[in-house]
């Protein structure tokens, strides 16, 4: 009896076991196919994306195209396919007080563990709630954050243009720093205006704090730099101008995500009355600074320190770098930095130290291998932004709020364009244009930042909102400003009669503007040598009295280099596809020891210790410290364009619009 | 009264949010350290290869470093680091019967959704349950199918030398299908006899049924085709012993994927009783077939159907090839069939006839992409693998399960291979060796497919146990045989007086044996002009009355392509870098209408008509249907060693050991 009983108890225990085991493969089935309708969306844009450029249609920008898809399948899953909600789903009451992260089931006498997934809304009508097709294709959002960001800011970074990065550091620094802070605090302003007008007029559903608005603010504030890159290779303006564009959109992404988590920081403190508390103020500008300048020191070291010297070993370098740069994003993620501002400095200082010492193979390697990543991740974001204005199931769209920020972030780009550079072109010895400010007014475009932060948290009415809004937001810059900048700019610079180059070319003067020689200086000088092969030797830059310190730090590769300097700079970094390209036009090389060597002329390969600007085919060459050696030979051939699918159009020329 | 108490309630939902973001927060802080973890140990394994590489250390493969070192860390997680678990698990009492997949716990009126996690083991003590840190560096057995196991299986498909492939289809197909199944039976009853003892002894602490057994040799008779490439690149042996073996190995790892889901198949009958049934046996049978060959099927199809026209755009081309790669194994899981399975095939087809269509760019960079992708997804396994033996918190160790074990995994191998070489000899018209024999005896390690089989379920005493003991299984194969198989066949080659070519080499009669031809044929006047544009067109193989077909199945550009056939031949595809290296001696053509051209003498670039066989800078130019042409030409030129540090012997030879 007791025998029969126990093999009773086994067989059920096998059976649950069989029945765990079902539900675990159809559930797993189930995610395969969930997936498999976004690999397909990315083939099928992918696919749509080669007509296009087979075609050379031009009006819609790859990403744009990806939401449009997006928003197709979106719309087939929400209206075409009814999966009802698992039916195992047992609703039970709890004496806890919280929720906790990990619970401990007791089903008859065995334990089963079960993870917080978060809380599910109330608020919606059940027949939304119940469909499990579309609770299926959601993500967690933070896969956005951890997995899909990081690949593309580490590739803006890795892509940024160093030379003219660091000529306009000043500009750019004040666009992305100020600039970024005053965008957020008008869109914050007019955005609180907007929300206490709806309360009045009983159009707000649920509770919307300062705090909101002002992280509403940080979120959209987010420039991206995807499509400025996009718009820009279309519009073949000047190599400064796309710099100053480029980089601000890049750091405009470090800023606002740190900046949206210090205002998380803010709230916390339970204060969201109206009353301004300036201590908390303080230390959420403590935790912006803190988180900024500590993810920006560990992108740099980790950026520093993966200087590799495994060049005999492609696949082995190849493999370290790509950790390295992974294990930084962990790193600041784990020291509760943030990650994608660590992975950006890191790329950054990559390329400009790390890559002159892999081998070619490898920096072939790892610049295809980022560049396929960026692609990917880039088309996964946007056709799931598509996606998700059908599928997402708690969204609050409010009229009211969304012409008010749309307002907001139109008064927040200008609040944060016009005046800055009417501050900086009295400072700057080469002005920024007006023409050239409208182009940067107009094409502040969100994108996959602003989505990723937006989407990050959605737990309360607020938040829900702000997402809503802030998709919106996504698809009319993407579509309406990414499509419609170039006839709108072609229209103003047809009507102006100034060209829309913006900065007036005095490059000698801006050279030696003293920041920016005192950072190159220092980085050739010191830098480059210690840290990378390609510089000169330590032992010829550092003084005498160093001699043996410089010795110890000087790699035997630096010396065998030393004679063919300006060939492996790290501004040589060429991401040359037809797709994505950056334009690689400026190769420079200088002096170490700052000497004049008295030989002028125009030479395809300068020798030692002249000042070489290479300019796609084009050799100028011209010496730093002599402003009477400045003017540049004419430039002798044109760019070859091997491919005949390459759009001819897309390099940012050196020469006006 | 009523408002003060709305905004309590206001405060205390705030409050709640901010402790749940806190968690999240801290959470992912600590997972972000966790992966940091095993980057680390990537990172420090790369740069260990790198240095056994440099100072060239051969008598340990990279994959068992990357096991010490996951040893090492284990040591260190479960012995030096102690966190306590997290004190907010609420265990509470549920009154369902079965456990649900999702869970919806009602916290005073919030609804908050778990998911199901899996069921907590109550077997062991407290001490080691507790630890929060070894829990987090488990990770879900599912990551290693769905994640690492398929880029690792598509590389082997990917890098399979085809024509050597196909030329021992017929011995490959037998040891990978009859001898798993041998194996795994001869496995599966010794086990069965040696649980049996154990039981009588009193050693078994739980269930153990004749299913488990069978279950336990599926599992342990895949062969890995990582250390077979590792090893047989040190024994320099004839490349159609290599396909031999490689081939084996790696359909091997089909067959007992396929075949230990069919065991699972056959276990929910509910029949765990001693008696045989054959219904279910038929069954499991039909499973097994019907997987196998739907998996088959699927991979092959999606494999064929990539051929590309994206020639001009190479990121574009790339990115779909990969994204095609893996929704042929995301299709596969959501048809039911075995991924793993059909991600093999479709690497196998894709390089045979997808490869060619890509632009030399693509190819390129999809070769470095999978390669890399193989290269960390092979070490991140194997460190796992080292670092679970000491934090997986359910070992089962059983002195004499595992000395059964070794015994019936000895016994299994050689029934698989001396039996059936013995069988296989007898129509082969080149022998086998006895000598080769003991070389896929010896050969015969377990690896990454066997490990993720094994940490598939590890619910119940007997997976358990069999998981404890795989995970030595790999250890001593990986660091025994595949450290000691290269001193002991020196030795036994030493001793034999015969070299251990093992397949007597008359090439023209191996070529010449109808299977092979017939497919060979087929495949190159039908397939590859229709699936490839670098064979010859259609129009030239098909016969005139199919002239206006094979017109339209035709693309331009294998016209084009015409005069140039044996130059972009798929089995040309090389793998070059030091590291994994394949080899890639034999580039073959064929003339597509059979025609005999009396041109028999050795040329470089011989004209259209002929069969070509290119061997590493020696070209042999043979006639397929004339035995007199059959004389190969002697190898005029050494390979050439480009890169100092390349193995000088990695590459196996076409000689005589």
């Amino acid at each position: 009896m007791l025998l029969t009983r126990r093999s009773q108890a086994v067989e059920n225990t096998a059976m649950d076991n069989v029945a765990t085991e079902r539900r675990a493969e159809e559930s797993h089935r189930q995610d395969s196919a969930d997936l498999l309708i976004f690999i397909m969306l990315l083939t099928l844009t992918i696919l749509t994306i080669w007509l296009f450029k087979h075609r050379r249609f031009r009006f819609l920008h790859e990403t744009g195209l990806a939401m449009i898809y997006g928003l197709l399948v979106g719309v087939i899953l929400r209206f075409g396919v009814h999966v009802p909600r698992n039916t195992n789903n047992v609703t039970m009451s709890c004496s806890v007080n919280a929720s906790p992260a990990t619970l401990l089931v007791n089903v008859s006498g065995r334990f089963y563990e079960y993870t917080l997934k978060g809380e599910v809304s109330t608020v919606k009508g059940p027949e939304v709630q119940d469909d499990e097709m579309l609770r299926k294709v959601t993500f967690d959002p933070e896969v956005f954050f951890n997995i899909l960001l990081p690949p593309i800011i580490f590739y803006a970074g890795y892509s940024l243009k160093r030379r003219h990065f660091f000529r306009n550091l000043g500009s750019i620094l004040a666009y992305a720093f100020m600039g970024t802070v005053i965008s957020c605090f008008v869109i914050g302003l007019v955005m609180y205006g907007c929300v206490s007008l709806m309360k009045t007029v009983g159009q707000l559903g649920g509770d919307f704090f300062f705090t909101d608005c002002l992280l509403f603010g940080a979120i959209v504030s987010a420039t991206d730099p995807i499509t400025v890159l996009a718009i820009f290779n279309e519009l073949k303006v000047d190599v400064d101008l796309y710099a100053l564009m480029f980089g601000e959109s890049v750091l405009n992404d470090a800023v606002a995500i740190v900046l949206s988590s210090s205002i998380g920081a803010y709230q916390p403190a339970g204060d969201n009355s109206h009353t301004f508390d300036a201590t908390a103020l303080i230390k959420s500008f403590g935790v912006f600074l803190g988180v900024f300048s500590g993810s920006f020191a560990l992108g740099v070291a980790t950026g520093v320190m993966t200087f590799t010297k495994l060049r005999d070993f492609p696949l082995l370098e190849t493999a370290l770098f790509f950790l390295m740069s992974w294990s930084t994003f962990l790193l600041a993620e784990a020291c509760e930095m943030t990650g994608v501002v660590a992975v950006l400095f890191c790329g950054m200082t990559q390329a400009h130290y790390t890559y002159n010492n892999l081998s070619p193979d490898s920096q072939n390697r790892t610049k295809q291998l980022f560049e396929l990543l960026n692609f990917l991740a880039e088309n996964f974001i946007f056709s799931y932004m598509g996606l998700t204005l059908f599928t997402f199931q708690s969204h609050v769209f409010n009229p009211m709020f969304i012409i008010g920020s749309f307002i907001s972030i139109f008064l927040g780009r200008a609040a944060n364009i016009y005046p800055l550079s009417f501050l900086l072109n009295l400072g700057r010895k080469n002005k920024i244009g007006s023409n050239f400010q409208h182009v940067m007014m107009f094409a502040g475009l969100r994108g996959a930042m602003t989505f990723a932060l937006s989407i990050r948290d959605t737990a309360t009415y607020a938040r829900r909102m702000m997402f809503s809004t802030t998709l919106l937001i996504v698809f009319l810059t993407v579509w309406v400003c990414g499509g419609g900048t170039t006839p709108v700019l072609s229209f103003m610079t047809g009507r102006s009669t100034a060209p829309l180059h913006g900065i007036q070319r005095r490059d000698t003067e801006h050279e030696r503007a003293w920041p920016f020689r005192m950072w190159y200086n220092f980085d050739h000088t010191y830098l480059k040598p210690l840290l990378t092969h390609s510089g000169p030797p330590l032992t010829a830059t550092l003084p005498a009295c160093c001699g043996h310190l410089a010795h110890c730090l000087t790699s035997p590769q630096a010396y065998e280099n030393e004679g063919r300097l300006h060939n492996d700079d790290s501004d040589d970094l060429v991401l040359n596809d037809g797709n994505a390209t950056m334009y690689e036009d400026v190769t420079v090389s200088t002096d170490a020891l700052g000497t004049r060597t008295a030989n002028p002329k125009h030479s395809r390969m300068p020798a030692f210790g002249e000042h070489e600007l290479v300019v796609r085919g084009t050799c100028l060459v011209m010496q730093l410290d002599d402003p009477t050696m400045s003017t540049p030979p004419p430039a002798t051939s044109p760019p070859p364009f091997s491919d005949p699918f390459v759009d001819p159009f897309s390099e940012p020329r050196r020469n006006r619009l």
